[in-house]
């Protein structure tokens, strides 16, 4: 059987992790596919840098098209990242009938309609499993694995950056900025961190994931999207004492209005699986009608996690490419023409569970008038805490837990709070998810 | 696109539960296969039960070969359990060219090698997700999602009625005889429960495991299998004190000399995140050399888990039959001509760390005796803790941890323990596992 023949664009950590695996493992793989796999073209605009790698008899190029149009090349694998010259690469491989597979969240999380329907014109394979969760097999278990189940919720650590922070600020008592700082001196985090830290990584791979799991199209602009900035020590402790620990966390669920899509600080029970998976590590639960709850965990990126997933979508291709294209996997599991238009909702409709950190001027009468408040908003109260001042002023902090509300009542409550003239400052808002059912 | 025909043999837990989430989810089912996926016979020596359960225009019979030799059967499930019936059956089904899914993990970890070839010499395929850890897809992510790697071990909890057992003893320092009748009497446990507590049921899923990771034919027969039966709360409260917690664990490992394929309670460090799996669920650890350690948790029995699994092979059938049968997936991942005869070796050659509970008359000199005895099998000691006796009696227990050695090393340590006049009693041996690299 003559070998497949793959185009490697772009070369940076999990091109040159792809590259490294697919050599070091080249006859395991080869004994798993069927077919040896081999990398025998790079485009990349770092001429020298692709050379030292590469071995002698592979093409090296500066020119991406040579390999995106390249008769000879059956797997055109897109490391490029962005949205622009990306994404022209991998229309025009499709176009030539190739295959493609990407770890490209951002770009299918916003184009991922576009390119899934180039792929299926011309009967050819788009793969991603990296572009979820690193080297965890998630795609390919929410598409393949998971089959029977209606799919309730996914709650997931999808973004490593953020959950080292996270992990830190909780186990040093070290505040956001210094740990960042950390992060970023271990290459943990990049010079600039925004899509970690704010979220917007999260979301792109909680689009792609809600997809999959609810048959609905990929819509990046309608997730919610809440970073891990402004979390503060105190939070983090105050969740502790309460037998919470907080993550940043993509959740999508089925609920009966829709579906709900957002990224944000969670409070969850601490005595759960996911609320122990520290560090960099990833992991994601999904509760399905049959199943109930499976978690998938292991490395979230990294140059030979993510490769790992890369070389799998390949082993994928090689081993899967002759089937009847109109029924063979469908890149968001259900088929192309069967998605659902069910809407997401807005954020202003989701109904959750909340952590509020108001800061008062100590004096009687103020729990009055906060829990005044709430009830008026139709939220009831699990837990209420008034937190010591820890020096001579007169603020104190109080702590509370609600139970499940709309966040728009949530919402009122807090304007109201802000209001009162004993709170000072804006009250801080956390959401709590308990994953139980 | 006409509908895919399944055929049901054996309407027990896992049967029923199969049937009525195909039913429920039908319409879900339908849009991720792309065509109906629709029982249209069910075979059970139970007619009035199956009569019950079906639909009316499912065709119910007592006689199973109505099935298997149906040419409008697509795919047949068998679902009967056992040796003997269930092989005849299934290559029956395969003979006539049916594709077959099963979670029959007896049958496959000891005649897989003579049923995978039956299929592939009719060119179906052979599928069996729900053989292993019931609705966790981890025969998906062994053979599909971490085909990159070469595997270099995988360790887990996969028998859910044993872990219930040791989870109940430890939460409430209750003796495993006692935890056993508690559980049979939930239905976690058989009225005869051998097969679980012995690791037995554990030995044929680990086998399947072992074999998709490292290439290699099924080979049941030369698993290492102890059971739960002889831990005392004493054991389980030891390793609680030294970090440790007891798992009955499946293992398998590629070491210089070949494979380990071993089942038995295994102290393992409390902070890993397999460590805090309670309860009957189940969780596998797989660690791979690009992609790190990654673990896979959720249901490891009962009727839809296990039908999650099942019907999750009935939509990669419809979605894949009609690929290259030569390549397409195959059952052991690796292609049947490529396997490795690599060996499993014995017990007495496996390398791992202990620990050790010696009963000791408490005199001066005993320990000294012991520690040269282990120091003359060349084993090195990684704690060692003198536990007071609970009553007047003159005895105390001496535990012992070593670090890595070669189990005749300490077999062969043992036995001269055990010679000492002042040791009371066996010495009992259970063995230690760190997951860490």
């Amino acid at each position: 059987m003559k070998p497949i023949h793959i185009g490697l664009l772009g070369i940076g950590t999990v091109g040159g992790g792809t590259y490294t695996v697919l050599k070091r493992n080249r006859e395991e793989i080869a004994r798993r596919a069927g077919r040896e796999i081999i990398v025998t073209m790079i485009a990349d605009k770092d001429l020298e840098k692709a050379r030292a790698l590469a071995d002698s008899n592979v093409i090296v190029t500066g020119n991406a098209h040579e390999i995106t149009t390249n008769p000879d090349i059956d797997i055109v694998v897109e490391l490029i990242g962005g949205q622009t010259i990306a994404k022209d690469l991998i229309l025009e491989a499709l176009a030539h009938g190739k295959h493609v597979v990407t770890a490209n969240k951002a770009l299918l999380a916003n184009h991922g309609t576009e390119i899934f329907a180039a792929a299926r014109a011309k009967g050819v394979i788009i793969a991603f499993e990296a572009a979820v969760a690193g080297g965890i097999p998630i795609i390919k278990a929410l598409r393949e694995g998971l089959t029977a189940n209606r799919i309730t919720w996914i709650a997931g650590i999808i973004n490593g950056t953020s959950n080292f922070i996270l992990s830190e600020m909780r186990e040093k008592g070290l505040s956001f900025e210094q740990v960042l700082a950390e992060a970023q001196k271990l290459g943990y985090a990049e010079a600039d961190p925004t899509y970690d830290i704010e979220g917007i990584d999260a979301a792109h791979k909680i689009t792609l994931m809600s997809a999959i799991a609810f048959g609905i199209p990929v819509q990046f602009s309608k997730v919610y999207t809440e970073g891990i900035t402004k979390l503060t020590g105190e939070d983090i402790r105050y969740a502790e004492q309460l037998g919470y620990r907080i993550k940043l966390l993509g959740i999508t669920k089925r609920v009966e209005k829709g579906i709900e899509l957002r990224v944000h600080p969670t409070l969850i029970p601490v005595r759960r699986l996911i609320a122990n998976v520290e560090g960099v590590m990833n992991a994601i639960v999904v509760k399905g009608d049959a199943v109930g709850a499976t978690l998938y965990y292991g490395a979230g990126a990294g140059a030979e996690p993510t490769a790992s997933s890369v070389i799998a979508d390949l082993v994928d291709v090689t081993r899967l490419h002759t089937a009847d294209p109109m029924y063979r996997v469908p890149p968001l599991s259900f088929q192309p023409d069967l998605l659902s238009d069910t809407p997401v909702i807005p954020m202003e409709e989701v109904e959750t569970s909340y952590y509020l950190r108001i800061q008062v001027i100590d004096k009687p009468g103020v729990m009055a008038e906060i829990t005044r408040i709430v009830a008026d908003n139709h939220i009831s109260i699990s837990a209420l805490v008034q937190k010591e001042a820890s020096d001579e002023s007169d603020q104190v902090s109080v702590i509370m837990l609600t139970h499940l509300t709309v966040e728009k009542n949530i919402n009122a409550a807090i304007a109201r709070i802000e209001a009162l003239p004993v709170v000072n400052g804006k009250v801080f808002r956390l959401r709590i998810e308990e994953l139980n059912n």
